[in-house]
């Protein structure tokens, strides 16, 4: 492809895009192929010839667009947000065309300095401590790929920091203990076992009734695997689960790792980002006592996937846990100290200019819109929690601070309300308007309700509510 | 920032990208900035009003692209190639377009379908043993982010394998033992110590005047740790070393672990593409003895970072050690066996449409071009050797089979000799016009000169030796 086919192609696929952002409401959120269905429309082989930009379109057209779920669309309210937006593209387009490595400051001081500047706006924008800035005695940010491997960095900080350095080198993690409820998300058990720590010695921490850890068996637990001769050492504390948005209650957790000399991570990946709003900062609450904590840009904030931010108020052990030196990544800018290599902040060495598109997005799209953005989603839950509540088919399972409303059918047993809400859920993702997503809370099926997408306005909402009591 | 806004920037963003690739000639090859000069360039804090998109690019032309380092500039001869092409740009522009999360298979069946054909594909282009199609029994590819990730993913299923899944419970992994030459990428060493295996626990193998593992030194390694009660279960075998592209000799090391009973990963993430050309099919013997493989279309094929292609011949104990299935996650799809959902193949659990821009460039490219830059890559890196060879000021310190050269000023000792190399170095990386890395290899000093940039011709190379005789 020359540069002037480029040009020619890109303007094209640049309306493409918009037409296709536009119009997402005109599609069936969910695809309806079957397995096989996407491979079996395309060609088996790779072509022996170069082939024009137009006819990857048109199978792009014809077979792509058909075979994805529509994560943009306004009846988008399965799983969680995961907005792009337009200045977001482009920044992901920009970092694309620019083609350069960030793994250290010298093969790219642009894409090392960028990042940590937007990683402390969002401090600001955020109100978060101080104690995470880049110009902190101990503290730092970097942007994860995702906030899995914002978990998985936490438990490796964690381990470094309770060994004293000593798994580096003798892998003996066999003491080690790590907390959360069952509420928390996947990610910590699938890192507890990456890192060799093993599910037996994640203890599942009660909660209460509105799903949010109790602080006294957490002080309990520890105790307890104390006693046993054991090593607690790591606490996720979640800021709106995936589940139900519960909130662990960060100040008392915080307290007992303080005393207890426990690593505490705070996984804000979704509801975070609501403090771009000031009256919803309470979403942060005791983040002074946090080791860690992430937030995800590419969730509610309209950066596309991946962008991650992840700050640590201790990243000694963050690059003790994860820096490694060979000759051929040696630089006299790193060797001076006053430069980041952010491959040192996380798993891969490798690393995309990120900081691009959250930097095109906060610029270009402002915070004011943000903020709109968020409060109109909130605003939208409320109304739509108030509707299920007045209506005695349905109930309210879970508190719903935020854009996240988990509801069930009713019924005259437990079994019966299960079976009415899997079949609603079944229904709503059937009808092409609407797309939800399953889970159970304490042994209830739950239709989960997330308001999130860009493009979600009253109307949809409307349209769901009316669809949910249609199919009721 | 509006649709018809979005219209009006891309197409000059479009242009901006075609403009800047097409004179990154004109530009130094390195940055001349200093630490902090990219910050303290820049707004110190978030706008609170939207900005027009003129004035970001008009910041990325001012500070960005003096802050950036050549990684697509003919001058490039650094680390290793990572280069971009317009198909591959354009299709990571349509994958931030679309924003779709292909964590699952139902969350867009076009991007595990699509994902799942072009790694068939590109056993196919590259020769590779059916044993890792997606058809196959146990096989099967997925796309990783880096080749770090590839081997921690590689680590995470041998050591899933050599414990029969226990890991994941309890966690112990004090008896397991891996091995490598201290010339495999410090990507194995950072998986071992992420996976608790930890350094000590890595044996060093010995390798021979070409760089390569001793095989020989593998099969005493493993009977003296058997012998001492240990248990050995993870080898690794380069093909194309970052240092010197040394290849170690995976026919011979693969009936050692077959007999050892040991996962043998491959490491081809530099060299492996070249197999595109049917001439250099060599560097991937030995794959039918491999339980997991890697090489990267984001190196030497024109596919913007971030794209590795992975493929496991044990596609059961991958899913063992990484997958998890929490409620909200599941879906019939998955249920019925009919689908692959790859966050059970990775280690994050959200992942981009990333086969887009791997289709893309292999449709729009086409192998013949793919094919011809490889050839002529080899050829000039051959030529600059016997230029080399034929100077008595410089010599070749490794052996050279693709488009790597490792050269060294000569000198009365080796102290004499490796400042020369250093300052030569030092000299062209000041000029502007060439970058080049420097390595270690066995106490000597040693400029890398790996030639691989899509915009290098021959008289980039003939400068560049130019350069390198009047620096010396």
């Amino acid at each position: 492809m020359t540069a002037d086919e480029f040009r020619s192609a890109g303007h094209a696929l640049i309306d493409w895009i918009a037409d296709h952002l536009e119009g997402s409401g005109d599609r069936d959120v969910a695809s309806a192929l079957a397995p096989g269905d996407v491979r079996a429309a395309l060609a088996e082989h790779p072509p022996t010839e170069p082939e024009p930009f137009d006819a990857v379109m048109a199978d792009v057209e014809r077979v792509v667009v058909p075979g994805i779920t529509g994560w943009q669309h306004p009846g988008w309210f399965a799983y969680f947000p995961a907005n792009n937006s337009y200045p977001s593209i482009l920044g992901e387009l920009l970092s694309a065309g620019l083609g350069v490595q960030g793994m250290s400051w010298v093969t790219s001081p642009a894409c090392t300095e960028l990042e940590t500047l937007v990683l402390d706006w969002m401090l600001e924008l955020l109100d978060l401590p101080t104690r995470f800035r880049s110009t902190s005695e101990h503290g730092g940010g970097v942007i994860q790929g995702s906030a899995s491997e914002a978990t998985l960095v936490a438990i490796l900080s964690a381990r470094h920091r309770a060994t004293e350095g000593a798994v580096n080198a003798d892998g003996d993690t066999t003491r080690l203990v790590a907390y959360a409820t069952d509420q928390a998300h996947s990610s910590v058990e699938k890192g507890l076992r990456i890192a060799g720590i093993g599910a037996e010695r994640l203890r599942r921490v009660d909660h209460d009734e509105r799903f949010a850890m109790r602080p006294d068996a957490l002080a309990t637990a520890v105790r307890a695997d104390r006693g046993a001769g054991l090593v607690p050492f790591f606490v996720t504390s979640s800021h709106g689960t995936t589940s139900s948005m519960a909130f662990d209650p960060t100040p008392e957790i915080g307290q007992i790792c303080r005393r207890e000399h426990l690593w505490l991570h705070v996984d804000g990946a979704m509801a975070g980002i609501a403090a771009l709003a000031p009256e919803h900062r309470a979403v942060n609450a005791g983040l002074e006592l946090a080791d860690s904590y992430c937030t995800n840009p590419h969730k509610w904030m309209g950066v596309n996937f991946d962008c991650t931010t992840y700050w640590t108020a201790d990243r000694a052990h963050l690059l003790g846990a994860l820096s490694i030196l060979p000759e051929y990544l040696r630089s006299a800018a790193a060797e001076s100290g006053a430069v980041i290599d952010y491959r040192d902040w996380q798993i891969p060495l490798g690393r995309r200019f990120r900081a691009l598109k959250l930097w095109f997005a906060i610029r270009c799209t402002g915070i004011e819109q943000f903020r709109s953005m968020i409060r109109g989603h909130v605003a939208l839950a409320q109304e739509l929690a108030s509707w299920v509540d007045g209506d005695d088919r349905f109930e309210i399972v879970a508190p719903h601070p935020l854009s996240l409303v988990c509801l069930a059918r009713t019924g005259e047993t437990t079994e019966v309300a299960n079976r009415r809400t899997d079949e609603l859920i079944d229904g709503v993702n059937a009808s092409g308007r609407a797309f939800v997503t399953r889970t159970v809370l304490d042994g209830r099926s739950v239709l989960r309700v997330s308001i999130g997408a860009r493009a979600t306005t009253r109307d949809h909402v409307v349209a769901l509510w009316d669809l949910l009591r249609e199919l009721a």
